[in-house]
């Protein structure tokens, strides 16, 4: 997975601020972004916007992040237009696959050798169908879950703070935790104090609301 | 593909009508919705909403149906909690690999079986990873796009109109056209004025603005 | 200020367990909505819209109002088209003014007494303008917040819990939350169980987030 | 009034471009822009954030701005915390009732003068409440609707596409026009691509949708 900042609003704790300000007619200052994020009063955070290049992620993936529709736009990589070549197509593995050392008796294969067999005979039957002349469109039906896609996402602050609540923590699918975790290491290179703030939701709730919780309330996600 | 109109906002005309009525304190009366749709005053529409029951059809269309985020909610079946059963996924074949009768020298299968074969192997490699341990949220990663889903949709009529603008166009994707024109059947069922204004774009503007037209430009969506 | 709900998702309860069982593919049961609201799956709260007729609140309110975006549709009496008529403008007279006992040296006059004719001398300014044939749409500049107006809101489930608990909250404006009470009082009409989960925001935070609290952490608002 | 552009996305063509290359893999270049436009295809559009600072407009304006739901985040003075110094509230004077010169018989006042005594009223009301006690959040039901605002807008380049459609009409209110033109002028500093395109809704029509049309179908709008 790599995910990359590519463009944003110029200073953005500063662009936020000025916004804040003006609500009450105040002096713009330091301490204004810690007391609206606090306080919940969060609309002036859609004044700082951050536009990532994110690529080497699943479809699986992409499914589920495309779901959140406020404060973000999505350009993806189309499956309708775009042909894989003659390399095929790149896949995700999930290190649960990757790494699972168990086997069954009735099959002598690695859970990993199975999943990387699957991907061949997909791949095979995907250039056969578009040999054929079947439209990409419709060959793309038997491409799975795993295929790589490349996705570039527009999100203001105050949705990638939303987003952060729900996908920073334990419990959400590991990809997109990792994703967002990524997107938190591009912002801090550019703002410490905004990617502070970027936090799972037990964080700012002081306590689980998950059915099965991780045990690790309230944690600072550091990375 | 079945779509099913579930639950909907009673009278929906009316509703729509009263809404409109207020901004002008004029007397609701029916010609009223003639008037805002050909002004582009479209805010009342959403005044009435309707949920539809989604099933048989693909990942393929649902990611691209999900890109919708503007007066439309969805409920969908998550391929990370719900585990297939012995009898595997239910897939969507899409018409031109069915039906298609064109053959390749250096294969001795046609479009149509090298699909279930594909098919056939996918289920069994999923099989495979979930008895060796892999989480149904992992083992998923080598389910097509074909893999069928279910799922439940809220939209507003506003929301409706315009995707029936995108999406009853003849260069949509095959089976969204297909929703949205099963959409359309069921509202045709409860106001058939409401289902007349749920026309493709060229309709509304007289000219395709598609790069390569299908030639029908301003043509009526009957069904 | 009257609030009626004249429109609904028939059902509405029932409309939102059927799309979160879809979810987990469950068997649609009560207890589901309790289970998704504790754990802030809040998607399926959509499927269930409730049309409001709001009339005699100001223009203040109504500013306020309209800057919620989500989940939310207007349609507002407009000033711009609407003349008032010869028995002028209706206005909304706040509490504190009407009920003030204080008074000030240099005037002999109470707080209710300078808001009536301040609001007498604009409804004369609003007339002499309209007389000379300024048009409403430049007339209203000088209406005042206190005007009165009517606004149809169409909003779903979800953002009418959001919406509760911003305004529900005792340092929201009187005139706001007194909308949302009276909302809350129409949906208790036809689901006390949609009704009950209308709290302020330190009823699901269990403390107050506010700079300065009123001192009621996680009351339970009743009506 | 004043309509500054204080913070956007950096070389926003470029960004757009970049987006919109992304769905078919293809090489970021110039005509990209174009042909997404033409094509309606406008997701990539929401790649270029601006932010304005907007000032000496009335909330008659700011009323009916806020309606604007999608793309878009606003953080307006409020009157609820900021009490009107000693100086009094400014406001914005309609230039059909500064340039009035017809009169009626009945008052020897021009439409100015008329405007002017009531703003001069309601000044001295507004200060008489809060001098006896009432809190600013209640005085200010008597400030009218010409009352200036200070608000920051930030909108993304398709929502401001999209704003320029409706609001560049010659039958909007002349307010917002004035204002959406502005924001246009200061786009134009930084890339005359992007503010050519902001045009009125006839423009890419080519016919008026209004029920009384300017006549003008289809004209540039060039500043």
């Amino acid at each position: 997975m790599q995910v990359k900042l590519i463009n944003y609003t110029p200073n953005p704790e500063d662009a936020i601020i000025k916004a804040a300000a003006n609500c009450w007619q105040s002096t713009p200052r330091d301490e204004i972004l810690d007391l609206i994020i606090k306080a919940g009063h969060l609309t002036p955070l859609e004044f700082a916007t951050f536009n990532f290049e994110v690529s080497g992620v699943s479809r699986a993936l992409t499914h589920q992040l495309v779901r959140k529709r406020v404060g973000v736009g999505f350009a993806q990589e189309s499956q309708r237009y775009v042909k894989y070549n003659e390399n095929g197509f790149e896949y995700v593995t999930p290190p649960r696959i990757q790494n699972c050392d168990k086997s069954i008796l009735y099959i002598d294969k690695t859970a990993h050798q199975i999943y990387q067999q699957a991907m061949f005979i997909i791949q095979v039957a995907y250039e056969q169908l578009v040999d054929i002349g079947i439209p990409a469109e419709d060959a793309r039906f038997v491409l799975p879950n795993a295929c790589c896609s490349k996705i570039h996402v527009t999100i203001n602050y105050h949705a990638l703070f939303d987003l952060a609540k729900e996908r920073l923590c334990d419990k959400a699918q590991w990809e997109i935790r990792e994703l967002v975790a990524g997107m938190k290491k591009e912002v801090q290179e550019i703002s410490t104090t905004l990617a502070g703030y970027l936090q799972p939701k037990c964080y700012w709730l002081q306590r689980c609301p998950e059915k099965r919780s991780c045990g690790k309330v309230g944690f600072l996600c550091e990375k």
